[in-house]
């Protein structure tokens, strides 16, 4: 069978250290089942390289990395000016920029951030329905808020004006509301294979077995918010299997805490989809299990990127301590991915998300380093 | 003195119900401490009045509006079309404007949102901790995302293409900012007030009394971040004595959740804010409890306008079930802010917001009626 090239990326951080983690269960999946992958480590994007370079990646990363089937990045980022003037500063925007050069340049305009409260995990919420938490946040990854346009007039003066520009296309509230639809199905099938049904309320009364959720502000961001709701609309037709469900980003996130364990799919713009995964994470039990992954599911020539929800953690960088179970429920994720090409890393994506859980279950809650989370893993995967 | 007058504005849903409380309350504190005040009822903004003349509010609302001394609304708005189709349609957008109106109308540039989580409210985190939570979110209410102004290109065609500015202008992110330096002080002085001193690390390894946190997204929507932390430091060199910190909105939310004990002052955007603020009425106890107001803290000409933070909760209007708690610390408020012209008001203010307090101490948690609760604060006022 083809080879399928992964590009890593430690980045910034503790990435190297939970990168070299993922990395080690890669290698032992490889062996075990002669997988078809192989991979190559890169020193950029990172802090470092633009220390040497003046540059966080070469001109030419994207054309490099487009020859790999995936990206598996660990973390970027150093903290900005305000937290130490001694430091050799790098705004977030500069050693960030990658991130958004790779979602833009690939098209990976799909951000997937399950929530799910797996045994083990730290339950944040008093109420113990947190326990039946289960919801997959999609978040629009390639335009909105984000599109970098805007300026800043007179700057510096008093009478300066800062502008940015949200610009949404229908065409891409288009595919991620229909690719959140898909998904709602999908996890309905799985559920019925497991017997774990669910119910939500559809249109006129009828009970059905997934739901979708879609988020705007359309009571003060009208332009965006009605193109959502209209779009949704339509598509919804096409579903008449799957509940719909409105909430406003404001009561999105109030209800992400009172009552997380009442959504199932929710389709967020790229700015609320980012914000509500921040606040996902906590429903899974925290920045340290949060996996993400941004793809593009419909062009096989560029390649998706995975990367855990967290950032680079420099507090606690260089000493061991970072939590792996991020990174290595990524890395699962990525494998299942590749299964799009190759059925055997799918399977070897599930045997690694089984081990991570496995460990989790066994061992969450008690302090332990880096290197302990992944050797108990390891050594499932024996 | 001078008698003060007030627009009472019930509006929809709960509105009525919960207003009406607040005026028994306005009426007993009137009587027992002969208080210079005075209302009128408004019957909008209101769906109702939309029924019947086709807009939310007339079209002199604003100069009508401005003979008083401020504002007591409801809460406004019913459900759109997604959530029955057979009733008389009205959408957000329309019902909601007046808000948005009052706000800029009256240049009401400042929404405080204050988090505690006093004895008897719903703790909904699992950390007991939580008791602790003592932050006051400070909402630019102006400008930023809320400027309206955008469009859609080609509606509804496949090649459609809706923007949505955001505004910010150094003017409204200085007034913002120094009003939130300048609340921490307060706040820093009443502690010292109580004996309840509270310690953030500040510039230098110096502890002090209160803080200061400004959210942004800087690192993705660079042009008014980089204003916002640059205005932020700034100003803070006039405040050596509250420290100072900075947070991304993601970030924030996730340590709303995680760990909001930690915070004292926060200043966020107009969007940014609507957002934490609702978060911040989850870590009070939920929207029951969480007062609101909006507020032109420099032209004495300008009516202050006074709304909890909750929505019309159409779902139970008209039962006689909505809390009306949040209201009445809202009226609390009104009350307050009058005192800088008439202190006798403030000391309204305060014995109201206590009796409210002490309500919820003793029967929080059990279930209530509107009128139960009312008539407990109204007692405790006797
Ligand atoms: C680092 C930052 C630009 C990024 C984002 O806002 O998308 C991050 O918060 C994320 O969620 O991946
Ligand atoms: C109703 C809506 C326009 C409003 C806002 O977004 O400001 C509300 O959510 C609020 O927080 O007061």
């Amino acid at each position: 069978p083809q080879t399928l090239r992964i590009a890593v990326m430690p980045g910034d951080g503790i990435g190297p250290e939970v990168v070299s983690e993922a990395v080690h269960c890669l290698e032992s999946l490889r062996e075990k089942h002669q997988l078809p992958i192989e991979w190559t480590r890169f020193p950029w994007p990172s802090h470092a390289w633009h220390e040497q370079y003046g540059e966080v990646m070469p001109e030419d990363a994207l054309s490099q990395l487009e020859q790999y089937d995936a990206i598996l990045l660990g973390a970027l980022g150093d903290p900005g000016p305000m937290d130490d003037p001694e430091r050799y500063l790098l705004p977030d925007s500069v050693s960030l920029a990658p991130l958004l050069q790779m979602r833009k340049g690939f098209d990976q305009w799909v951000c997937e951030r399950p929530a799910r409260l797996l045994p083990g995990a730290r339950q944040y919420l008093a109420d113990d329905r947190a326990r039946d938490i289960d919801m997959l946040v999609i978040r629009e990854n390639s335009e909105g808020e984000y599109v970098g346009q805007g300026g800043r007039l007179r700057q510096g003066t008093e009478h300066e004006v800062a502008t940015q520009m949200e610009v949404f296309t229908r065409r891409g509230a288009e595919r991620i509301i229909r690719y959140g639809f898909e998904q709602a199905r999908l996890r309905a099938e799985a559920r019925r294979g497991d017997g774990k049904q669910r119910k939500f309320p559809g249109r006129g009364g009828k009970l059905c077995e997934s739901q979708v959720c879609v988020i705007t502000k359309r009571n003060a961001l009208r332009y965006w918010g009605d193109m959502y709701t209209e779009v949704f609309e339509e598509i919804a037709r096409d579903y008449p299997d799957v509940a719909t469900h409105h909430e406003l980003i404001d009561a999105a996130c109030m209800k992400f805490v009172q009552a997380p364990w009442t959504f199932d799919v929710v389709v967020a713009s790229n700015l609320q989809g980012d914000i509500l995964t921040d606040l996902a994470a906590v429903l899974s039990g925290g920045m340290g299990v949060a996996p993400s992954c941004n793809l593009n599911p419909d062009d096989p020539d560029m390649p998706s990127m995975f990367e855990p929800t967290h950032g680079s953690a420099p507090d606690i960088a260089g000493q061991g301590l970072a939590d792996p179970t991020a990174m290595l429920f990524t890395t699962a994720r990525m494998l299942e991915w590749l299964g799009r090409r190759e059925p055997l890393l799918a399977k070897a994506g599930r045997e690694l998300y089984d081990a991570v859980a496995a460990d989790l279950a066994q061992n969450g809650g008690t302090r332990r380093d880096t290197r302990d989370i992944a050797d108990s893993v390891l050594n499932r995967l024996k």
